[in-house]
C-alpha cells in the first residue's frame, strides 16, 4: 500500500472517535487520518471507518469502502444516508470473537452447572447437594454459524458439550450437529438444552426468539442472547419463564440499550443482565484488522467481513 | 481377573451407599459387592471401597487394597481405624477432572469478566459499560498440578489466558509456567490474578491461603477454593476483601460442612459460595475407575491414585 489513502473516524461518541483516531493513526503511520465529524474536503476521502448510525456519510462522495466498527450492522443498513454502491465492511476481528468466545463459555457453563439456582440457594443460605450432569450429557444449540457461532460451538466442544448448530444456509463444522433452513428448526430446538442465540438481524431473523420457539426447546431450557435485542420478543420471554418452560436467560442486548430503569428484566430472578459488554471491538487489534481489510480490497481481493447488503450481514 | 472376588462397599449415607452398590455390582456382575456396613465374614473381603470415614474398617483383617471415592484423601489418613500396611487408592476418574474443569472454567471466567460486579450492577440497575480485558491479557495461577490442576491448566491455556503453576515437586505442563516449592511461591503469587487452589490437604498446605498468602497477589486478585476448606484461613480472606486487596472469591469447601447458618461467607457481597459441587465421583465412571484400579493392582502395577502415605497424597 504505497499512496497516502485519507480514512475519516466517524463515531458520535467523541471519547470512542479519539481512541479510535490514535489506534488507526498507530497502525497506519503514513495515511492521513481525520475526524470524520469536521473533516474538510470529504469528498477526497477513501475510507470512512464507522460506529453506530451513518448521520453525515453522504458528504463523502468518493468512498472505496465504508468499514463498521461493529460486528453487526444491521443499523448500518437501515440509514438512508448508507450509499448502498460503496463495499460495506464489517468487522471480523479475532478479539471480537475471543472476547464472545470467553462470554458464551462462561455463561452456557454457569447455566449448565446451575449457578442461577446455586446463587439463590446462597441468598437463602441453604446447603443444597446437587450433581450436576457432564458436559458430555448436556446439548447446547447455537444459532448462527458465522464467525463468532463456529468459535463458540467449537470451544464448547473441547468441554465435551454435544453441539448442535443452526444457520440459514448449511455451515460444516467439526464435531458439530448442522441444521439449515427454518424446516430443520424444529429438529435444533428439540436438542438445545441450552440455546445461544448469534444470528444476525435480519428481516428473516427479527422476533425470532418468541414464543413458539421457547415451547420447542426442552423443558427447562435456558436462553442466552448475545446478538440483538430485537431478537428477542421480551413479553414472550417473560410468559415462558413464569411458565417453567424457561429456567433461565442471560441477555447481553435488548432493543432499547441502556435497558430503562424499571424493566422487568433488571430485577427478574432468573435473568442475568449484562450490559452489551459479550463482544466489544478492542481498537488495537480492532484498527489491524481494518487495515487488513483496506489491504486486501486494494489488492482486488474479497475481505472477510465484506456485507451482502441483500442477506444484510 | 478370574477368581471371585470380594468388594465390600463402606458408605455412612444409605442412599449414596445403594448408589455405589448398584453401579459396582453393574461393573463386576461375576463378583460378590456387599454392604460393608453388615458384611458377614469381613475377613474374607478383598477390597474395601470407602467414602467419608473409615469406621469400621478394622474388622476388615485381610484386604489387598482400600479405594477411596473421593479424590481428597486427608480424613482417611487421618483415621485411626485405617490400616496402614494396606495400599490406599484415590479416585482418580476422569468424570472427577471433567467436572472440575468446568467448575474452574466457569469461575475463573467469572471472574475475569468482571460477572460479581456486574451482578451488583444489575441489582442496582445499574448499565455500566466496561471493556473487560480478553483471556490473553490475564494471567491465571494453578495452585496443585495433579490430575485437576493439569486439566484445568490445560483448558484454561485453550482461551488464551497465561497460566501459571504451583506445586511442592516441579511439574511440566504444555504452554503452562510452572513454579515449584515454597520458595518459589512468592514469584507465582505476584503473577496471579485468579488464584485457583486445587493442592491436596497435607500438613504443609493447611492454612496456605492466609494473610501473607493474600498480601503478596496483585491488588484486586480474585480467589478460588475447589480444593478443601482448611487450606483457608476464613478470618484472612475476609480482612482481605474488606481491604480491597482481594476482590472477591468463590468457595466450593469449607471448615465445616454443610456451611452454617449465619456463617459471614453465606451474605457476602465478594463471596460466591457452592455447596461442595466442583467435582463429584459418579457412580457410573466411578465404578469403572474402581474396577480399573483393582485389576491393575492385581496385574502387580501401581494404579493411578495410589496414595503416598508419607506424602499424604
Amino acid at each position: 500500500v504505497s499512496r497516502r489513502y485519507r480514512l475519516a473516524v466517524l463515531i458520535e461518541d467523541a471519547d470512542r472517535a479519539r481512541v479510535w483516531l490514535e489506534a488507526l493513526r498507530r497502525a497506519v503511520p503514513d495515511w492521513q487520518v481525520d475526524d470524520g465529524r469536521r473533516v474538510a474536503a470529504a469528498d477526497q476521502v477513501d475510507f470512512v471507518v464507522l460506529w453506530g448510525r451513518a448521520e453525515g456519510l453522504s458528504r463523502f462522495t468518493h468512498l472505496r469502502a465504508i468499514l463498521s466498527l461493529g460486528a453487526g450492522v444491521d443499523h448500518v443498513l437501515r440509514d438512508p444516508d448508507l450509499p448502498r454502491e460503496v463495499p460495506l465492511i464489517r468487522m471480523v476481528d479475532p478479539g471480537l470473537a475471543c472476547g464472545m468466545v470467553e462470554y458464551v463459555s462462561c455463561h452456557v457453563l454457569r447455566h449448565h452447572l446451575g449457578a442461577p439456582s446455586l446463587e439463590r440457594s446462597q441468598r437463602e443460605q441453604r446447603w443444597t447437594t446437587v450433581t450436576p450432569q457432564l458436559a458430555h450429557e448436556r446439548t447446547v444449540g447455537i444459532m448462527g454459524l458465522g464467525a463468532m457461532g463456529s468459535a463458540c460451538a467449537t470451544r464448547l466442544t473441547q468441554f465435551g458439550f454435544q453441539v448442535v448448530g443452526w444457520s440459514r444456509t448449511r455451515k460444516s463444522l467439526a464435531g458439530v450437529t448442522v441444521h439449515a433452513g427454518r424446516h430443520e428448526l424444529p429438529a435444533f430446538l428439540a436438542r438445545s438444552e441450552i440455546l445461544v442465540c448469534l444470528l444476525p438481524l435480519t428481516e428473516d431473523t427479527r422476533d425470532i426468539l418468541d414464543a413458539g420457539l421457547c415451547a420447542r426447546l426442552p423443558r427447562g431450557a435456558a436462553i442466552i442472547n448475545a446478538a440483538r435485542g430485537e431478537h428477542l420478543v421480551e413479553d414472550d420471554l417473560l410468559a415462558a419463564l413464569d411458565a417453567g418452560q424457561i429456567s433461565g436467560a442471560t441477555l447481553d442486548v435488548f432493543r432499547v440499550e441502556p435497558l430503562p430503569q424499571g424493566h422487568p428484566f433488571w430485577q427478574h430472578p432468573c435473568i442475568s443482565v449484562t450490559p452489551h459488554v459479550a463482544s466489544l471491538t478492542r481498537p488495537g487489534s480492532g484498527a489491524q484488522s481494518i487495515v487488513r481489510s483496506i489491504s486486501s480490497l486494494l489488492a482486488g481481493e474479497s475481505p472477510p467481513g465484506l456485507v451482502n447488503q441483500e442477506a444484510g450481514y
